[in-house]
């Protein structure tokens, strides 16, 4: 087997069954997320993991009803870093040194090269930079969950203002950006499950330059 | 082996030796990323393969001199849509209809009601939604690259104006967002591959709602 056939396996599961993944699959696919490279190591996000049967529940509303919010036994929140400061920048570079057993100040130049551009930019500019690093590791959870054989829902519709507040993300300098709900899929009433994935092919997918 | 085996044996390679990565192996990492979900199924990015040397040779100074632009046997350049259109979703969901032998119009309340919501918003704000649906499949394509045992630097590192002049995106309708590299690493002059991984903490990266 390999990650050819475990996306093949996958799809955006849309009804799933209620039973629980286990904490040791889940577990995998969060280190998987956290292992993902992110421009200059910068890691600018998180993951909230919701197993809270009453938390759910709320949510369910804000993502417009959708039913696997309440039938995954799992959420993953991805969120990213709403802005980035020099502060940020010390701490990661502060403790890179340290885990490389690297001089203090050795990335010095290198950080306030990228803190120079970084402090040019508005923090819209941060957000959209930290998501799409936040996207990075969402497609790793993916392929993760897809390899344990968890089925897994990628989901942006859902209100990110409404669910930042319900899950106090803004006080923590974040903003919700995508969610993956990790559970297993009920065959018999989950309208996708036997539709043909469909994806453009692929000579409409690749332009070369040889 | 499996995913989490192949993310600690890949690491942003600096410096690649010139070898050359079979075709198979770079099919197959294109191919994950063909796979990769999008939000609604839009794919609204895609993959441009550049493995000519002059092309290379033109690319690296806009990539700020980068060697492994020209070190790497193959470029992975990720371009993403630089707005949508209600021509574009009437292309995708007639195309699905047809994979999926569902009849002519089928979608049609679905993606409706998509456009009703992207027709509200500006260019850029649907550019951005563009780039993250990109980022999923740069995530896919580096988890790929580390099972085939190919070297790869994901690489935001470049003017992505210059770069879509030069590889003339702007007539396509896209813009350039990310590069992955695809080689074999140097080991006697790469300077970080020797290094510690780092990573955030899992008690920093995960927060916990259960």
């Amino acid at each position: 087997m390999g990650l050819l056939q475990d996306l093949q396996w996958r799809y955006a599961t849309k009804k799933m069954n209620g039973k629980v993944v286990a904490q040791e699959k889940v577990d995998y696919i969060i280190e998987a997320t956290r292992l993902a490279p992110t421009s200059s190591g910068l890691q600018p996000f998180k993951v909230i993991q919701i197993t809270d049967p009453e938390l759910k529940a709320k949510i369910q509303p804000i993502a417009f009803g959708q039913s696997q919010i309440v039938d995954a036994s799992h959420l993953l929140v991805f969120a990213a870093n709403e802005e980035y400061t020099e502060e940020y920048l010390n701490k990661v570079f502060a403790y890179s040194e340290r885990e490389r057993d690297l001089p203090e100040g050795y990335s010095n130049d290198y950080k306030n090269m990228l803190w120079s551009t970084y402090a040019k930019q508005t923090p819209e500019q941060h957000f959209h930079h930290a998501a799409k690093q936040a996207y990075i590791g969402f497609g790793l959870a993916i392929a993760a969950a897809a390899e344990q054989r968890v089925d897994a829902t990628p989901m942006e519709g859902f209100n990110s203002q409404e669910l930042d507040e319900l899950l106090g993300l803004s006080k923590l300098g974040l903003k919700s950006v995508t969610i993956l709900t990790l559970g297993y899929r009920d065959e018999s009433s989950d309208w996708l499950v036997n539709m043909k994935k469909v994806r453009l092919p692929m000579d409409e997918f690749l332009i070369n330059y040889n």
